[in-house]
């Protein structure tokens, strides 16, 4: 639960926190100053890159860097505030398993349901609509909110450009949760979070990041989003 | 056809013309240096409107401006390239009836298939995945792109502000196609036209401008959409 504390005093668990989306996220969540707990299958494959990126956390900032690594599971009974950054053929499993640890709590998904063939990404049918609006279903004492889909992982990871230039799309159902993590978003430089619907509007949140597949490919970039007049 | 000429000497029909996107599109393009043929049901109609637009767009510029108004069917026949800005409800019958008109001519659909409710705007289902696929399967000789999904008809018809904030998404499967309807976007001042995908990832391009809604109402503003590290 956040029970009304400031975002910056909030524990942030990451769960698939070894992979590239969930390792960017928690390198610049901890530079900004967030105490991160790294959630894997492998809790010593957590711990043991909990390590490096507090290592390069405190490389970047000149001051300690708090990341820990765990099992999912407890990482999820143990954070205030949940991000699920695991693929999205684990998803289901994964949450199945936690109902209870993150009951109560604002779980984030940011899992994109995506496939690859030769002609690139294309979009995965989700039977609940979207990956967030999965997790609602598997989770219905936690707070879901959909964001950070579309930030770059190589990006995330590139502590050399301290500033990143892109908004956080964050969408869901309960008022308080989404500022929440609009307020988490702005704490990345150069990030903002910005409201942009109830969950049943997800999947096209989540399905964008094929689109932004093809962009990359084309203008060899790592394309985000901008929402303008706001 | 296109026929290989350069964006800037094609005749760009607009049907549906009459509405606030229609409007927007042609009055923009029409300052630009655009011919404009303007579709409606109702060709006195789109006579009328055409000659309001010629006028705004002659008066913000000091040119003359080539705005004419027409049956649909009649500028779906005469123009180089048309733009399809009608309410989702009458998509597939307007098309239906002009598929020899637009045969061989690069058809740029931005029509969002939405409905709203008391919790807002939401989307809806299409049978063929998005209307620009619709589109496509309906119109099997032409050149199908989805495009200009994303502006706001308030910006558009404001020609006060001479420069727009926003890129145009660009979906479809054919490379020359999508280049002209690049460049199309590009001749309004502050647009870009991005490349964005394919044809099958044309459904959530056209379903984001539900969580426009949703921002716009939060924000009281206009969104639209960058593209970053582009």
């Amino acid at each position: 639960m956040s029970d009304g504390r400031a975002v910056e005093e909030l524990v942030v668990g990451v769960l698939g926190g070894t992979g590239p989306q969930g390792r960017g996220l928690a390198v610049r969540l901890a530079t900004a100053g967030q105490r991160i707990l790294l959630g894997s299958r492998d809790a010593e494959r957590a711990s043991e890159v909990a390590g490096q990126i507090a290592e390069r956390a405190a490389a970047a900032t000149g001051n300690e860097a708090s990341v820990t690594g765990g099992a999912n599971a407890d990482v999820a009974g143990a954070a205030d505030l949940v991000i699920v950054a695991v693929p999205f053929g684990g998803h289901a499993d994964l949450l199945r398993e936690l109902v209870e640890p993150l009951a109560g709590k604002v779980v984030v998904d940011c899992v994109n349901p995506m496939g690859f063939d030769e002609l690139g990404a294309y979009v995965l049918d989700v039977p609940e609509g979207s990956a967030a609006q999965q997790a609602a279903a598997l989770l219905p004492d936690s707070h879901v909110v959909g964001a950070f889909h579309h930030l770059s992982a190589v990006l995330l990871e590139d502590l050399s450009k301290p500033t990143l230039d892109g908004d956080v799309l964050v969408v869901g159902d309960d008022r308080a949760s989404t500022d929440l993590v609009q307020a988490l978003a702005g704490r990345i430089p150069g990030m903002r979070g910005v409201y942009a619907g109830r969950l049943r509007n997800a999947r096209q949140v989540e399905a964008l990041t094929a689109n932004l597949v093809s962009v990359n490919r084309r203008y060899k970039a790592h394309a985000g989003v901008r929402i303008t007049d706001v």
